[in-house]
């Protein structure tokens, strides 16, 4: 899946900032692709883009309408698909990370077909994958890792992709969630695959490459999580990273939705080389990127120097304090 | 999904009895539930079932026809269309574990919704699963596991159910692959569900049951198979056994599909036992099973011998030498 870029961000009317996170993801890293924000009268979200019609952006030149919103009840609402059906009309393609299929609105498929303009579902997966072969490919390749869900591995991906790209490198951020589509404008919602190809997406998403290329892969999930370790596992044996970066929330008391407790980062070092051996023995950690968010500046850098300590690796908040000190170890454990 | 019985066999016109393997599978294990056979001019397959038209078939009861064949190519030919338009139009439901569903084929879409039957493609899955919540629930569990795919996992689990339930244990097979939902009449096809639905999956196959009840669950993949091992892993998290049984196939040289060599059976049992303890802590091997048909009688007999020896658990082809050794070992390790 290829989404034409610049994008026009579609806010809707949604009733606060965070019903716009996937939208403000995008801008965050890909300030560039958004050529403007469409809001609909009532909207309290606001991602900082220069307002504009429907009509104006087409006029400036945007490919996609990126539906970048979640609407309580995740349904579609009437005047949503009304403006969807405009942006179709207007020759733009419109792309969603919603539970409902946007062909699924008789409405939305009809314009679609009407205009020969293309639908993008980025929570699901059409494509017929082949099973993984576990075969070693050419290129250079880093996953990020977790103690849990939802504990920075798209962001540590992203700030790895701008950091090693500042510093010369031939790097790729590689999405395998629903917004890291949407950053990437390629990609597989990883979690969204059937089960028998999870290895067989992973190996297409990030494929042979040349030797000293770098692809970044955006993890998902955990092995130690009891909800979605398979997930965990197949990307793992699939992406065969040569380097990978632990995720990690300090504060979390359980995993998400489980009661089950978070793993040591060191279980995570030593669970994630046993598994992917597998596909790549030379598997090696090269970093912990920690969110420390909800800790002083004090107590995230004393935390940090310890867990730096305990592991023998460069440990980092990479939107706090950037991930140079992981980029360094890259470059010094993989000379070129 | 439940499969109404008795069950027609439809075996078609293949080619051979191999073509027919899914067929036979459910007549091995459930004969009982199989009223006859229904071939067309051509067949060379043969379940040993008595020979008669879908009429007749309708007549002695059949509730479901089972289209437990393949063909060349994987296609439905239009002869196989119409006769299972005939057995809709007779008042049966329909089965298949073709890669193709049912009700793509306009005329059978047309037939099932005329008549209120039910097609069954038990290599799809519909159901909308919740995510595994990795909480213990009650009962007593046993997986199959494996080096390697196709190594026996499926016949283990049915050969233990049918010794357990022969010492009295109350003691239910749980399928997780096509062959095996239409073997048990319910089940899902774990490796065709979402992928982030596989563990919530395998829990739902093996629902909270009564403190001394035996789910004998069907394994899926290898641990140690790049392609599939995350399916394997959300299983064995969902499925939280209390015991399980390493299934093996000593000649083989490389895993199926791929260039990785076979795992030892020391290997799968420490992992298993390592990824297991998530979701259940007390996890143990009980048993090792066999596929040892490339063996003489006396070189299967030496390698069993040696295997038992190695790993201090009982080992045995349960199809050539029965599995009794095994279940003595269940009841010696989980009294009443």
């Amino acid at each position: 899946m290829e989404i034409a870029k610049p994008y026009l961000m579609f806010l809707g009317d949604v009733h606060d900032q965070l019903a716009a996170k996937t939208a403000q993801g995008v801008v965050d890293w890909r300030r560039d692709w958004c050529i403007g924000q469409m809001r609909l009268p009532g909207c309290k979200a606001d991602c900082g883009l220069q307002d504009m019609t429907i009509a104006q952006a087409a006029a400036a030149g945007a490919k996609t309408m990126v539906v970048g919103v979640v609407n309580a009840g995740g349904v579609l609402p009437d005047h949503w698909v009304s403006a969807i059906v405009e942006a179709l009309d207007s020759g733009l393609d419109v792309a969603t990370g919603l539970h409902k299929r946007l062909a699924s609105v008789p409405a939305i498929a009809e314009a679609a077909r009407r205009h020969g303009r293309k639908l993008h579902d980025v929570r699901f997966s059409d494509h017929a994958f082949a099973t993984g072969k576990g075969t070693k490919r050419p290129g250079l390749r880093l996953l990020t890792v977790g103690t849990d869900c939802s504990v920075g591995k798209k962001y540590t991906a992203l700030a790895l992709e701008k950091e090693m790209r500042a510093r010369g490198l031939d790097a790729e951020f590689r999405a395998t969630g629903q917004t890291g589509v949407l950053i990437s404008g390629r990609g597989v919602a990883i979690d969204a695959v059937v089960a028998d190809f999870i290895s067989g997406a992973a190996e297409w998403i990030s494929p042979a490459a040349a030797p000293s290329h770098w692809d970044v892969i955006e993890g998902q999930g955990s092995l130690f999580h009891p909800s979605f370790a398979g997930v965990t596992l197949g990307l793992l044996h699939g992406a065969q990273p040569d380097a990978f970066v632990v995720c990690h929330e300090p504060t979390r008391k359980t995993m998400r939705g489980v009661e089950h407790p978070l793993p040591t980062i060191g279980q995570v070092i030593d669970r994630t080389i046993l598994e992917g051996q597998l596909t790549n023995p030379a598997i090696r950690c090269v970093g912990i990127a920690v969110n420390t968010q909800a800790l002083g500046d004090n107590e995230a850098k004393a935390y940090l120097d310890s867990v730096s300590r305990d592991y023998s690796l460069p440990a980092t908040d990479p939107i706090r304090y950037g991930i140079a000190s992981i980029v360094d170890n890259v470059i010094a454990q993989f000379p070129r």
